[in-house]
């Protein structure tokens, strides 16, 4: 198939969002109405808005389908067609973005073929607004998942971003198979934030069965977390007020006793 | 003003994205449209589709007037009229969703009067979606700015971050005032990183003037870094293809033989 002319199409990669039509941008929705064949996770077609699914070629894996799923994609450009990758959230952040630019790169395609990322709505954004203000200052985002990445890294980066003091933002906190890594992944913070610490836990942020809650990192109850939620950990001046996350910047200190006085 | 039986108003904390209007999410275009009265740094209400702000009583102030912002907000909310207090890039992420949060938590009307926070596309994703795909993996934000925080702190959090191969996003990395805190910063990356560690370069995403660029860690002249730039600077595994910055997620590695094979 490589070398040679022909007619190469236009692949995007596309951010759905959170999931809500609300949180999706006109410009993914055009890149998602321009599509002739659209290629995902079977759960990420289920948040494209009906309409702009109807007539489509439509392409959809299991969750561990992500190589078949890129290339197919490919191909599909490869033979002219426009072409649709779509991820929840931000398709940079933890997503088909890296990919589908790594095999095209591999495949010798990167100048060949017509691959646009289209920024979204990240899942740690979306979190963020539900809870407060948790990411006003600096933070690092640490997926728990160790299917591709060694658990030591994994420690490492918790260890590492936890003692200096950055807001944490847990992605793949939890599943059926991965059930022992977020307790220890709490532990590995509590040696650096006191048990008051707020954590913050959104499940299905701006879906069905959205749940908000916030808790102590000494009382959080990880069967309460899955693999749909998104963990927020404050840093050491991260507060709750009236139920709202909050990590300060420092303008009021900085600026409040001037103006109370 | 406090206390006592009044009309309280709405508040939403709105996120521009970028400043194209495709990458404004409907739900924040329906709020700014919804809104009788809009309150942003000036430059951010620029950003705002022109359509939405006619008719409106729009308050605009400079670079430093955030504390004036967000209590001249509250105080129209608390009168009974929907505000809309914008942001580039998303709200929630070294923006106005903490210190409208926090002003109104000492004010004590976070009980009482109604506050979104609605997300939207933050300037690391938008500059991720340029560059390729650098965010793949477990990074972190780190603000170059010490107005309001300690550089120690900052050093220390660059030093962490860095050590433990995060990918590092820098916000705020350099302005006229503030132009020996990117090089410094550099610096404490490269005691990390070689010098061929890609550094991408993103000043004015989706805006007009928009400038895209990747340089090795070691060779970037951060004379060409403004206010209006965001730098990713690759971790250990991050490479360029094709002018395309990809940090690999560990799929190819992991299923790369077999699939040859």
């Amino acid at each position: 198939m490589e070398g040679g002319n022909r007619m190469a199409g236009i692949m995007e990669v596309v951010s759905l969002g959170p999931g809500d039509a609300a949180l999706l941008t006109p410009q993914c929705r055009e890149a998602l109405a321009a599509a002739g064949r659209i290629v995902g996770y079977r759960r990420y077609l289920e948040l494209v808005p009906p309409e702009l699914l109807a007539g489509k070629a439509l392409v959809s894996t299991g969750m561990t389908g992500e190589m078949e799923r890129a290339g197919a994609a490919l191909d599909a450009a490869l033979a002219g067609e426009r072409v649709a990758v779509v991820s929840s959230g931000d398709a940079g952040v933890y997503a088909m973005a890296g990919l589908v630019l790594e095999l095209a790169a591999e495949r010798g395609l990167l100048g060949e073929l017509d691959i646009r990322v289209l920024p979204g709505v990240p899942a740690l954004a979306a979190a963020a607004a539900l809870l407060g203000a948790p990411l006003t200052h600096d933070f690092a985002c640490v997926s728990l998942s160790d299917l591709l990445t060694p658990w030591e890294t994994i420690e490492r980066r918790l260890d590492a971003a936890a003692g200096a003091d950055f807001v944490l933002v847990l992605y793949n906190p939890r599943s059926h198979k991965r059930d022992w890594q977020l307790p220890r992944a709490l532990e590995i913070v509590a040696r650096h934030r006191g048990p008051a610490t707020p954590v913050g836990l959104v499940r299905n942020a701006f879906r069905p069965g959205q749940a908000v809650s916030v808790a102590g990192l000494g009382g959080l109850d990880p069967a309460q977390v899955d693999m749909l939620s998104i963990l927020v950990v404050g840093n050491s001046a991260t507060r709750l007020a009236a139920g709202r996350m909050i990590t300060p910047r420092g303008y009021l200190d900085k600026y409040g006793a001037e103006r109370r006085g």
